[in-house]
């Protein structure tokens, strides 16, 4: 009996993550290479995609692989044959299906790697049964994935989800899409780490143990350094991680207002500080919730998938045919 | 041949309005009441909601009227079943069609006001046509709707397409809901009257026409009297009109982040100061649009049916069965 396998390909902003997924959403073999610097041609990135799908289809049964989908940190339009832009590539309205088509043996979908990170969710993990489901992956930014009816929900023109650029604070901190005040400003590990070296470049004494943590270098200040601090009972890194909880209950409450989901799922690098994220989170999300009282109230929990959620999910809308 | 026919019931802050309305969304009759005070038990709203649908079968060969349908300014659960609460109302998980449905002989649906006017302007008006929509009403509040794939979204709960308790504004002006800073503090016709009354209370010599106009009675200075203003073409009364149309902007440009329409709606007795709202709205809508430049942008449009739309709506629902 054939077995089918679908190549899942997550394009990140500092690595390309491929994998080889059967359909209960395990991952039989790996592969993975830097991502391209945005500087490089489309045609860089695009071998580098090749490279990975031949290395993966060499560990298999080449009969046992049915599709292959591509998560790519960026706009894809509606149909999944175009990259509309990504911050981390030169993609400019790339024709990637297109092009990919005609070096890959096999059929190709495309779409944002935060719908495939969702998808991987409803299927295979956290969001499984759920028919109105919102997943947030706050990483240094936030991705963001709206399921209604169990469907992937992509908007008009494939460009939905991008909750990380709605405007929390007017005239707020400067974001890199360039507004001001976007929520992905205030509840990212960006900003958890923005914060924290700032408190440190001050001067602060509330960050003597994270100064200590990396030996004074601001640059080694990083996410997983906080939360380590953060787990083992450092103040200042639980308020750090308290407040981005505290700006994510905000942003699901407005969520929730706005299309009244059953469950928010929380994944990305962030959210290893679990309950120490969630917990504030889950405060601010009731204290702020329209018509709390009056409701059933969306649950909130986190991720099951880790990073592995994006490429498992593009491997299944692959499969799926999107 | 029997004509089908349906009887749409509007239920406001104010005013309960009724129609019998016809295939093409044409009104063929009409009856109104005031809206019973919300102190007033929910028995008596329900009577005068039955007095309505009884004058409008008089009016009608009874045999041609299919359907009843209520739109109702509060929360409506998921199977349409229950108000699970009514801002202006008496309301609180009142069973409203299990009710009616023993004093209506024809089957009752019951569903949001503003989900109502956004299935009227999706069936027969701006937004016909068009798979993807906001619908956004502004009146005392912000009524809002959400049309993917040509259906109405109601969330899990049925509480979706709540947009004016979005936080905009974090500690920003207070809300009925009890909240701080939501849109529709800043974006309504609430808002409108209330920078206006400000500054009349002020004394600000920039609203002596306004002052004129309403013979120094601040309690007279209304929505209407600040849109004729408008159009007469005093400038006060034109920036404030200018500054709802911007922050009307912000939050549609929102609302395109998390959900990618192809059109906005703009709906509600605001809308009557057509494009000295609009202009400012489209302006800032563009300025804030995440991602602009690199993506489809959604038109915004006024919406067609006027104040009629609630009625006609909620009668097409029940015609459809919702």
């Amino acid at each position: 009996m054939t077995r089918k396998l679908a190549i899942g390909i997550d394009i990140g902003g500092t690595k390309v993550a491929g994998g080889l997924v059967d359909e209960d959403g395990g991952i039989a073999h790996r592969a993975w290479r830097e991502t391209p610097h945005r500087s490089t041609s489309p045609a860089v990135v695009e071998d580098t995609i090749v490279e990975c799908v031949e290395e993966l289809m060499a560990d298999a049964d080449p009969a046992d692989v049915v599709a292959v989908g591509i998560g790519a940190a960026g706009f894809v339009s509606e149909d999944g044959a175009t990259v509309l832009f990504a911050p981390h590539l030169a993609w400019r309205n790339e024709p990637l299906r297109g092009r990919l088509a005609g070096r890959i043996p096999r059929p190709v979908t495309v779409d944002n790697d935060a719908n495939a990170a969702a998808w991987a969710e409803h299927t295979f993990g956290a969001a499984r049964g759920e028919s109105h489901v919102v997943v947030i992956t706050l990483g240094t930014g936030i991705g963001g994935a709206l399921i209604i009816d169990g469907q992937v929900q992509r908007g008009r023109y494939g460009v939905a989800g991008e909750f990380g650029h709605m405007q929390v604070v007017p005239g707020g901190t400067r974001c890199e899409c360039g507004n001001r005040g976007c929520w992905e400003q205030y509840a990212s590990g960006n900003a958890l780490v923005r914060e924290a070296r700032a408190m440190m470049g001050a001067g602060s004494p509330v960050v003597a143990d994270l100064v200590d943590r990396v030996g004074g270098d601001v640059r080694a200040l990083t996410g997983p350094v906080i939360t380590a601090a953060a787990r083992d009972g450092d103040l200042t890194a639980r308020e750090l991680i308290a407040e981005i909880g505290d700006w994510l209950g905000v942003g699901m409450a407005n969520l929730a207002a706005a299309f009244d989901p059953a469950l928010f799922v929380i994944g990305g690098g962030v959210s290893a500080a679990d309950e120490l994220l969630l917990g504030p989170a889950r405060e601010a999300f009731r204290r702020q919730l329209p018509g709390r009282g009056y409701r059933p109230e969306a649950r909130i929990v986190r991720a099951r998938l880790g990073a592995d959620a994006g490429l498992i999910g593009a491997a299944e809308l692959a499969r799926a045919g999107r």
